[in-house]
């Protein structure tokens, strides 16, 4: 049998780093030798040609430790040509087939500047929210319009409000899709013509971002009717439509509007810490690749399950400088309240985007007023 | 606030059967409540308005059981229009935001016809590849061509040995894409040219099935290069495109290939009983609504961790009668040897395909030999 020509070796890796749960440091190394192989050429060592197969496609233990009872630390170099540049090729990497064995769980993972150069990331980042907001270096305040199942008049209602309020960003529920009973052209027509004529009351630049998560061949129908009628952003679940699409979106040039992810359908791949991938590179890191400029994930203290840990692992991915990536804003969610933006503002600081949705409805009949309040709480918070 | 008019309730539910993991019953029922509210509405309680949204939208506890100590189970309803006949939403609502719960599972999904209807399911499911194959009633052979690395000489010399050899299916691993030392066109442009003149050379009607899993805007090139070349099929990876990318492929009248959906990168889903979703569920009822006509997965007593109960259950799920959407088959794989044989004939029967990728080339220096080896393995069973 005949390899590829040794020309296209040009020894660049990336590292994955894996954690695995085994009894004894025999049985973790062979997983880790195992992940060599079944991340890359998947077929028996016996068949595995020396080079360059053998010595340069196939996965290199690079480092391999222990790290507690029962918990050891692979970390496992690939070759950047094998990801051929393709978002699901790399992910297929990093995780593919052994996302089907328990025990093991992606914990980092490090780019060179030559594979990070294949992909152009997020197109506004932190940078471009703050510009496109005017709002230097404050947290931004997000709310969403729901829930499904009001008329689009009241929807359209409750988004005219959170402008006049000040919200920096507003976003429709995940579950407002396209429902004979709530059309989506309808309701993004209707919701970009508000939030533009209260943007001119009050001179204000609040964003509206539609989801348009949907079925792929009206995805960019979707986002270009986003784009006409004037939408600030996209929102976008790659759970439900792959992290290659959402990149698809950021990358369009014809839409050039930034985009925050939305965590649903993704939560299998943090739910247990023996396997999986950890909420920082999920959330921080994949996601950036991915091209959002902003990630939600489900806040530590509320009805979810993330720790405190877990979630400032995800605000450091989004922020760590990476050349060639922007950094993204991390936006903790998920039954969020008032009373706890003081303790947030110490775990989050500046860069993140506070997004409270039922609460801030709930807080008084009056919406406009709730929103000044909650913009009034998080300056004193900046303020002191 | 205005809710949307009641014109719109018909009444039809679907079914989503939730396995709950908690210290005891109260606990449960707040956890099957909470979904209710969490997959539909996802507001506080005090802002669901009564009607439609409270007695209708959101969903309902239709039976409420326990199961054993610490696990529970709620069989919770949803109203058919809010899934908006979209496959995100639909799995949007199965799981969505509950994926970040790690006591949650999806056990079972019920879907009524009139929902099932909105969605084309496979083009081709069992009959139409026995009817490709002109394999009337026997399991149907696959394998692999494969590792990444090999010259597309030594690939299109392994599918055409694979092919006189009497293989039903020969697809690309998965992990062959468009590597610059191993581009997909050409690739599949000469596997295709050489699995045909085999064809011609045997009589038979071997199928190749490219891997076109790829950047998302060079999908359907790559898809449409393979329909153009002769490829008899698509290998398709939803855990990396998203299972609405799949079922846009499968629904596309100009392709009209039969799929097969590889599980990479979705493992995570079914890797702990206590949350994700069911292997019956993910790699049966979701893959065959997303148009796969084939789904592998990762075959007990293999190298990976799934039992043999689990794989039945994906075999019961594509193979079970539903209106409206045609039965598909399972595709038991990772590191099968031929000695299995007779025990998985005992478990798969007659409706399943084996794919055995490394074994068949390890089992002797003759390619050709050692598949119709397997393929006389095959046949003794079905005779016995």
């Amino acid at each position: 049998m005949d390899t590829i020509d040794t020309k296209w070796i040009h020894g660049e890796r990336f590292n994955v780093t894996y954690r695995i749960t085994a009894a004894d440091n025999k049985i973790a190394q062979q997983i880790a030798e195992n992940i060599c192989i079944e991340q890359t050429v998947e077929v028996p060592r016996s068949l595995i040609p020396a080079a360059p197969i053998g010595n340069w496609i196939i996965g290199n233990i690079e480092q391999f430790t222990q790290q507690a009872t029962d918990t050891y630390q692979a970390i496992i170099s690939y070759p950047v040509e094998l990801a051929a540049g393709e978002l699901p090729q790399l992910l297929n990497i990093i995780l593919g087939n052994s996302s089907l064995i328990p025990s093991i769980r992606v914990d980092n993972v490090t780019l060179p500047p030559k594979l990070v150069a294949q992909f152009k990331g997020p197109r506004f980042g932190v940078a471009g929210w703050r510009k496109l907001l005017e709002a230097k270096s404050r947290p931004l305040l997000a709310t969403a319009i729901k829930p499904v199942g009001l008329s689009i008049k009241s929807l359209v209602r409750l988004a005219y409000e959170m402008t006049l309020g000040g919200m920096d960003i507003i976003k429709d529920d995940h579950g407002l899709t396209n429902q004979p009973f709530g059309l989506y052209a309808e309701r993004v027509t209707q919701v970009c013509a508000a939030v533009k004529r209260a943007n001119m009351d009050t001179g204000g630049n609040t964003l509206y971002l539609p989801n348009i998560t949907g079925p792929i061949e009206q995805l960019w129908e979707r986002a270009k009717l986003a784009k006409q009628e004037g939408a600030g952003g996209l929102l976008v679940a790659p759970g439900l439509l792959g992290f290659d699409t959402m990149r698809a979106l950021a990358d369009d040039d014809t839409l050039a509007l930034p985009i925050m992810a939305h965590p649903t359908f993704v939560g299998a791949f943090v739910a247990n810490p023996s396997h999986g991938i950890s909420h920082g590179i999920l959330f921080g890191l994949l996601a950036r690749l991915a091209g959002a400029d902003a990630t939600i994930f489900t806040n530590y203290g509320g009805r979810f399950a993330f720790s405190i840990e877990d979630c400032v692992s995800i605000a450091t991915s989004c922020l760590e400088p990476i050349t060639g990536l922007k950094t993204i804003l991390p936006v903790p969610a998920g039954g969020m309240t008032f009373e706890r933006i003081p303790n947030l503002h110490q775990t989050y600081g500046l860069d993140v985007i506070y997004l409270i949705g039922g609460a801030l409805v709930e807080h008084s009949p009056d919406l406009v007023a709730n929103c000044r309040f909650f913009r009034e709480l998080v300056q004193q918070q900046v303020a002191q």
